[in-house]
């Protein structure tokens, strides 16, 4: 099992690797009568594509996405949708160093023992390419989130020890800035510490935040199938993500019940919470606050520094690492954080439709 | 959809409340020819088995458990296996004030938004009683991986700002100490520190640790069952959860790539790696290294402080939660998340099977 | 994956076998609100229960329910029922020589080459009794399909080579006659036939039917998961049976396009069929009409005829069986059908929610 | 749900419709190593390929593969192998006939009460050329089969009233003959009835075979995911099926015990059984006998005859319908047969793998 779908109403099916002909995603389950076009998906590639600025990959890629199969008359029919991005920038390079030994920090080695071999060029199915897909079916679940008034955004929260200040916060600025960040003082000393990290050719690692409102209440199952463990799910699934946390995360380890507990109070004559320790999930169920989700993400391991590592052979040799690579993965990973975070909830919300026998009986009365 | 199922191969599939006549979980996909009694499971019940000092809940339970079906002449038959546990301490209070409010940190309000109602005595299906199921499943996946050979142990790391310190670190202790603590001056640092919340009618929070030894390496599927996805999934759907962690996991954002880069050698003739931040996972593969997850736990919600809450006519109210309960989740959890990351790395042994051709031809000539 | 689970979002999972301690199944996904009493599933289990005439089983097995959990105030709450039945009449004779050997037409060689050896005693998990667990999770699905105006009616249509005749047909025998045949001559008939085969030593086949209506139209999915697909597995998978028809199913092989077309016509000012060749199911999904459905039942391969066969030395011997055994499967099973099908339509309906834009917007609004 | 993946570990999930862009599949989860080229899927494909006859629609089209992922150096790698077939041949007519009614036997009615509207040309998802995908899929778990010495051959088993004569059996007529009958004789006779019906504008039904040979024993689980469960689901899923039989089918159903029990015996050392009523499935197990499956099909619907129906204004009209169809689906499908059975099988097989203790500790030592 290659473990390439995800979801069990709204699903989707990711294939293709770095150096392939193409990637692409079939989403099955999409509800029909969505007006759909290719514009909708193409700006959220948009804010993944490599090549944006001196702080990503220099790797220049199109990314154009074509719908395939599952729209008739500018609408999705309820059958699978086909979207193919087709690859036009792999470099027909050398690769035949990168194939004989193991890249630290990298899935060589364990793509080696799990398969026997291994597609070498450019990470092949670990690719971050691979995010491609997500994003382009993470579009669709956006679009319809939005028609729901569910709104998904993520954003950098912090890019090595430089964190956003939530007092500067300005949407606006998510898709602006280079880092991601929602706060232009932030990014423009992200951007300094990044640049002087290109120079020592090393990377950084930073944290993602998604915060999703207008979340209805009951969302989510108890015991195996939480809101928050499928989120979790979700999220560590996104290559380099090393932790995932939910409202105050780590932080609720050495915090007080009295402390943590969200007090529930009347607003407006609807049931809110005085406060969000929570992030908006209680006993996997969604309980109408914000969802709040924050994900660590590691440095890119791809680093141009000499490293210590060993070949196939068994033989320890140093290696000095050539390509196009970002010396940060965040600003690029957001949107496909935004993107797993809208198809998660999505599912969550359509599984959920029959939880009672009310709507059961009223839905087909 | 109630979601109480886990797992594709080795698939488990849990039941029962706090206050019903039992809890469960049928354990199918599990191999033939296991040798299992009874004891195999008891065992590991009695480590999550309430009452057992002054810093968890009083109520007393047997908990022991029936095998029902699936085993012949001491072996597992390939069959489901049906694991069965009376409740036996239910006290019938009247629960009429627990009825009408919704407490904070708990799911009551979340159960009612979902499915109209809820079973209110003592949490219902969200009560921690729930993990009775994954444990006494947890407990053969546990005896099946020892057997081939794969060791997992998860213990307390901290309880609020008291961290075990890893040069005093003594599995033994694991089960011999109050806290579930692998060393015996954090242990009784962190028995103080909860005999004093007690005291001022509040709770505390702490962090689990699990670390797998005897993995081998190409275990897990790239894309979204990756190991870590499904380690998150499983550990992020138990109550109280918070964060999940990997490897370094929060301290990777923050990290430069030079550093967090485990750089690949030869150890006595095999290929290991220097360092493990990454914790035994690369690319969402087992790369043959220990593997290493962590857990925030959250204050347990119930504590006997006055609170403010809303009751279900929309009224602001001040409720004072009487019963019994534990002040820290994490000593009775730690077993949880033993056995939830053995059925999840058992399934993901299973599946992986069929990744090569040359596997397949070998098993079947 | 011993593949004891069944549904996506109605979902049930049975275990246990014939001489073990009990019988149950966990039904997941019940939406909460439904008055559930054990009565309700007790009538169920009565009608598959042995011993209730001279042409069934002489064993006799009291086959009482009990409700273990997700019921609260008479109601189901969203959470896994978990039913159980105990067994109480396993006879514990000497089972030496059904473990020694394999019996014709039993799943004896088929479990020793699967699983390495097998329970032996009364056929495991792999007896009849296999589908209390079905029926007890039937009656459920068969509650709330009535609630939505949707019935589901099995029965006998033909024993060997008497047939009912369908102007005679009468629901209310079905229940009353021991044939479960709802044509009291051809059941008279029948029973001489039975009466006969038994003095014979032999055992006998039959065909059942199951007549579905209140049905709305567009329920199913195209291609894999077609309503008519589903319905195959879940009727296929009743032990003895060996083909199951939609409609016409064998004769529309024989048909012409412009007999087996069924025109679309008016009725009281809704769209209907003129004929319904296609019993209610047209590319996959329902189309308004009854749906039907029919399965061949092989003859009890438990007879008490001498009959060659092998033992597990590999040595040719000749067997006499002993034991309780029906010389006739089909009358026990018309209820297993019925209930097979009902959690099949059940699932369909719910995860049919979301099929259109609207009704997410309508229903979330 | 769409319902458009197919398969557990081996698992399909195809896209498309008549007259969108293109048709695919992506197979995810075959095994890594196997040698694989578009020739492999292409003659699979060769032989449900449109236009090849007088017998079948006179459409051209190339159905050309394209591999897009997956294939590295001539083999798979174990992640998704993504294979599409442009549409080349689509006419670009006024479909506005079609677009207003409803035809009988097609499923037209249905995709409108489920999606409130449909992509009406050429029947949009529910197409024959939906298969392509399948077919595809299935040319690659074939030539997996194959390597294991497992071999699935589908036939025509006869046409109308026309059936093959077993004493003329010649496998190498399947691919030779227009009706994919492997009988000289049978193929003609059936030949000059279809001219027959094409000249009545009418069309003609019929039944297609599968046998395998060279499974092991033991495949497949007890219960729910009986071999013979999923085999039924799978052939049932293809359009236009009406009935599935394993071996004797509803023959079974007129048998006595003493006739259709297959008595087990001795040969060369191993155990089989003097004959096969059981269709090589025993209690949902392979028993190591060939597997015999048969799907009664019904005649195509498309027929040029003036018939009755309703328009989607609630009008009753006559209709007659335009356009290139098959007199007879049979010989066409046949392929889609063997696909559908190869899939399942192979499925199950890597599904069996844990199924003993012994297997597991062996693979993994």
């Amino acid at each position: 099992m290659a473990g390439s779908s995800f979801g069990t109403i709204f699903k989707i099916t990711t294939w293709g690797e770095s150096h392939g002909k193409a990637l692409g995603v079939v989403v099955d389950g999409c509800p029909a009568g969505l007006p759909l076009c290719e514009e909708d998906i193409q700006k959220y590639l948009n804010r993944r594509k490599p090549g944006q600025s001196n702080i990503t990959t220099p790797r220049k890629e199109a990314d154009e996405v074509e719908i395939l199969s599952g729209i008739f008359e500018g609408k999705t029919t309820g059958t699978p949708i086909s979207l193919m991005v087709r690859n036009t920038s792999q470099i027909s390079k050398d690769y035949s160093d990168i194939a004989s030994y193991y890249r630290p920090g990298h899935a060589d080695y364990t793509f080696d023992e799990k398969y026997g071999f291994r597609d070498y060029r450019g990470g092949g199915r670990s690719s971050g390419r691979e995010t491609i897909g997500r994003v382009a079916a993470g579009a669709i679940a956006c679009k319809i989130l939005e028609q729901m008034g569910i709104h998904v955004c993520a954003y950098t929260r912090s890019i090595g020890n430089i964190e956003i200040d939530y007092d500067k916060f300005d949407s606006s600025l998510i898709t602006a800035t280079k880092t991601a960040m929602p706060d232009a003082d932030a990014d423009k000393e992200a951007v300094a510490f990044l640049e002087d990290s290109i120079k020592k050719c090393d990377s950084v690692g930073g944290v993602m935040e998604c915060v999703v409102t207008g979340m209805p209440a009951g969302i989510g199952d108890p015991v195996f199938e939480k809101l928050d463990a499928n989120l979790a799910k979700a999220i560590m699934s996104i290559g380099a993500v090393k932790a995932v946390e939910i409202g105050d995360g780590c932080a609720a380890a050495k915090a007080l019940g009295s402390s943590n507990n969200d007090f529930f109070c009347m607003t407006e004559g609807q049931i809110g919470k005085k406060t969000n320790h929570a992030g908006g999930i209680l006993g996997g169920m969604s309980d109408g606050s914000p969802i709040i989700i924050r994900a660590s993400v590691k440095p890119t391991p791809s680093i141009f520094q000499t490293q210590d590592t060993v070949n196939k052979s068994g033989e320890e040799i140093e290696i000095q690492i050539k390509g196009r690579h970002d010396p940060i993965i965040v600003p690029r990973a957001v949107v496909v954080m935004e993107c797993m975070t809208a198809i998660t909830l999505l599912d969550a919300l359509m599984i959920n439709m029959s939880a009672k026998m009310d709507s059961l009986l009223e839905f087909y009365k």
